[in-house]
């Protein structure tokens, strides 16, 4: 039981017949000119099939936990879902589940959809996987387990294809703070040390603006908000940084008001006589407006997008990647 | 009625007790040491005084077309939000707003008490605005559109304090695919020029995952995605390239099949034998690795940090400037 197979397939009617469609046929021993022809109902059955070969092997070979499902459920009639779920259970499968492969579910459907999933199989702890295409992947998540669902996916920062998954940090965020849900023994603190870490594994950076793990999540500039943080910090957060292993910090810049200058001057223990004050803050002002100006953001923004690009290899370095080789065997040839 | 004015008070008692409670104390001749004695009902009364008196000055000037509201209200009495609503209309505001300041408002939350602040005032149009401290601002936008607001705020590419406010993007993208609902005259396909656009003035990168204006929203590298992709597009991507003014990218790297391969080949005329597709895959996935290794990922994220830190000042710095500024004075004093 320590580790868990993965058996999976297609949901919807558009992978289980063009996605896998010639897969299934050649499978049957039918020949692939029939391919459209047939109805989606054959590949329904056959695709249903393939699974529960699978599955039963997988438990021939000795696998006891066996996560099994169909991709692009979201997209998927749901009646065909739960009987994928049953006939993996009947199967020997041990939990089934169900993702949203390209990120168009909406709450709504979550709300509607999941219960319909999770009662086809209510006694194995169903699965979901969300992705982030519209920006809800972490609160359709959160909704799905508030649903029927026990068991989601993420990923840490967020990655994955194209805007990747549910982001595991926003999940987390929402339950505890919405909700009150934390995850026992689950190092919160340590949250933003992960997201920094996978940043510079991955070289994907995350946004100063990314919930509980961005740079400027406990930053302040605005005279309002500085002012009122002073007061009492629950005035402008209500998420005390300590619980993310962080401390709010103040930004010095054209946004800035004279409360957050008296409070960085006692901080050094000067005192904060208003004339200076005046003075101090304008000449904030002035330099934030002078660095702003000289600083090269457009060349900064080229090498960040150069960096991006660079994580992986382009069409045009694959071609001559084929006519190296190729020169070379004609050469040897 | 070109300029829309706006006067802001708070509406929870947090704020109108302590952030504004003294200001409240002068405004009416009460002395300060009274400030933690007075019970909340006194600023309350107090703060409404202050929001009308505003409104009717803005009008005796001839503002015709007046915002007005108080701040933090997803942790205000949604009967006292009402108060100030009904209140500030009387005194010849012309649309309220209800903001959710610290980002903590749940989506449950947002259909429960919107209804009941927009009836308040019925006639008079509900500006709603989010903050995305959970990664929720903008589903939280949505959901209040569908549930009696009318008017929303957000920011481009979300940038705003700590996490921002309900980003644009994410909120047009989930009216326009989940609800068909559409801005119009709304230039969707240039979203993404606007998104660099703000990079550039602002100096703040978006990160490549961020839904719709990201770099690798329409990307796709592994080998059973890119594969589904060259069947048809909607295998693996709902949302079409063209109306976001993008395409499709395949990138080559560890997690790359065949088929792409065999792809980039004929696209440059190249036949895609199976045995050059198989030297061609492995030399990219070696390359690929080999690049992983010798970048330095750990440099560009401390440039990175580097170059958010530089965009505004620090307190260190501000007392660098008070000191000189104090030096300078001493030396001509």
């Amino acid at each position: 039981d320590d580790v868990t197979y993965f058996v999976f397939t297609s949901a919807s009617d558009l992978h289980v017949k063009y996605k896998l469609g010639k897969t299934l046929l050649h499978r049957e021993g039918i020949p692939e000119s029939e391919w459209l022809e047939l109805p989606v109902s054959h590949y329904r059955a056959a695709n249903i099939r393939m699974m529960c070969d699978a599955i039963a092997y997988a438990r021939s070979q000795g696998a006891t936990s066996i996560e099994f499902g169909g991709e692009d459920g979201s997209r998927a009639d749901v009646d065909y879902i739960a009987e994928i779920h049953r006939e993996g259970l009947k199967a020997g499968g041990t939990r089934p589940s169900t993702p949203d492969t390209v990120g168009c579910y909406s709450p709504y459907a979550v709300r509607e959809y999941i219960p319909k999933i999770k009662a086809a199989a209510p006694d194995a702890p169903l699965v979901v996987h969300f992705h982030n295409d519209l920006g809800i992947g972490a609160w359709n998540t959160v909704t799905a387990l508030g649903s029927g669902a026990e068991v989601f996916t993420t990923s840490v920062n967020g990655i994955g294809e194209r805007t990747g998954n549910a982001p595991m940090h926003q999940v987390l965020l929402q339950l505890r703070y919405l909700f009150g849900i934390e995850i026992p023994n689950f190092k919160y603190e340590k949250l933003r040390d992960l997201a920094r870490h996978l940043e510079r594994v991955s070289g994907i950076p995350v946004q100063p603006t990314e919930p509980g793990i961005g740079l400027n999540v406990f930053s302040h500039e605005s005279g309002i908000h500085t002012a009122g943080m002073l007061i009492h910090p629950a005035i402008y957060q209500f998420i005390p940084p300590a619980d993310m292993g962080a401390k709010v910090e103040y930004i010095y810049g054209k946004h800035s008001g004279a409360v957050v200058v008296e409070h960085a001057l006692r901080g050094a223990g000067i005192t904060p006589e208003p004339k200076l004050v005046a003075r101090v803050l304008e000449e904030v002002k002035r330099i934030r407006e002078e660095r702003a100006e000289r600083a090269d953001f457009s060349e900064f923004h080229r090498n960040y997008y150069e960096h991006l690009g660079h994580l992986g290899l382009t069409a045009a370095e694959v071609v001559d990647i084929a006519r190296a080789i190729s020169a070379d065997s004609k050469a040897k040839g």
